[in-house]
């Protein structure tokens, strides 16, 4: 759901930089301390409400995995949206709401897991009444894009009846 | 670290199978639901210590990346071991080490993140006097690979004299 810029790379801490002779490799670790990374708001282009985003790490190739923790406020959600490489969310705390186009509005809870296929539309955010934090991981394609935004959620959209539980 | 087997795969919930007309793909958005994922004991032969690894989500092709949270008992730490294609690490609670082949051990905080290059030889575990606990994003190569173990990490490398603080 979130796209990465170059500079979410500059934030992290290279630690270790001088070489040793024992390593086989000149490829470092790279600890990111807590605290190092600065919270971006969700945009209002992208999301409705109050959204938090936490940058984690971002792909450095050739890996194309990136990560952030996705904080919303009650009634925040993100557009509907679909991920070339699809999406992982793994939620750490809260309760909230995530749908498939054309599918039953689904209720999320922390240790939840969420898998969505590449370009599966969908949307994600917390409930009406509780918030929902999440770790949204996703992979990039070779033109390094890992999100395609699409309309907002209305609020009918989001306030339907849920999945019966 | 972890090597998910398709196992894994199957203990996915899938939601929504009914299909409906509004959906442009019969790809279904997947639920796995907190409770639902059984904890495995970390293996004697790739552990040293109490390990217990909690598995989240196993790559769907085409995706490449899976992820499971691994809690470490004090003292006990992944043997040494390199990835394929890397390895990221977010510490969600306690205080553990995590150390390059040939670098000084580093200290590592709930809200850490670390990234391990392709190749890079490394061990995590908790500290002698603390749990922690990390999520372990790995992504695998065109084998299904994402690990390489490699020998034990011994008393003496697991309580040497750390990085200078």
């Amino acid at each position: 759901m979130i796209r990465f810029t170059p500079v979410a790379v500059s934030l992290l801490l290279f630690a270790g930089m001088s070489a040793h002779g024992e390593t086989a490799t000149s490829a470092q670790m790279r600890l990111s301390e807590t605290g190092s990374r600065t919270t971006i708001a969700g945009p209002a282009e992208h999301f409705t409400g109050r959204a938090y985003i936490d940058p984690l790490f971002s792909a450095v190739a050739p890996q194309r995995t990136g990560g952030a923790y996705v904080t919303f406020a009650p009634g925040a959600r993100s557009d509907w949206h679909t991920h070339p490489l699809g999406q992982t969310l793994v939620v750490t705390s809260g309760t909230g709401w995530v749908q498939q186009w054309g599918r039953e509005r689904k209720t999320i809870h922390a240790g939840d897991v969420v898998q969505c296929p590449p370009g599966v539309k969908h949307w994600h955010g917390a409930t009406d009444k509780n918030t929902m934090v999440h770790l949204a991981i996703q992979e990039s394609n070779d033109k390094g894009e890992n999100v395609n935004w699409l309309e907002k959620v209305t609020d009918e959209q989001y306030l339907q009846a849920g999945e019966h539980e």
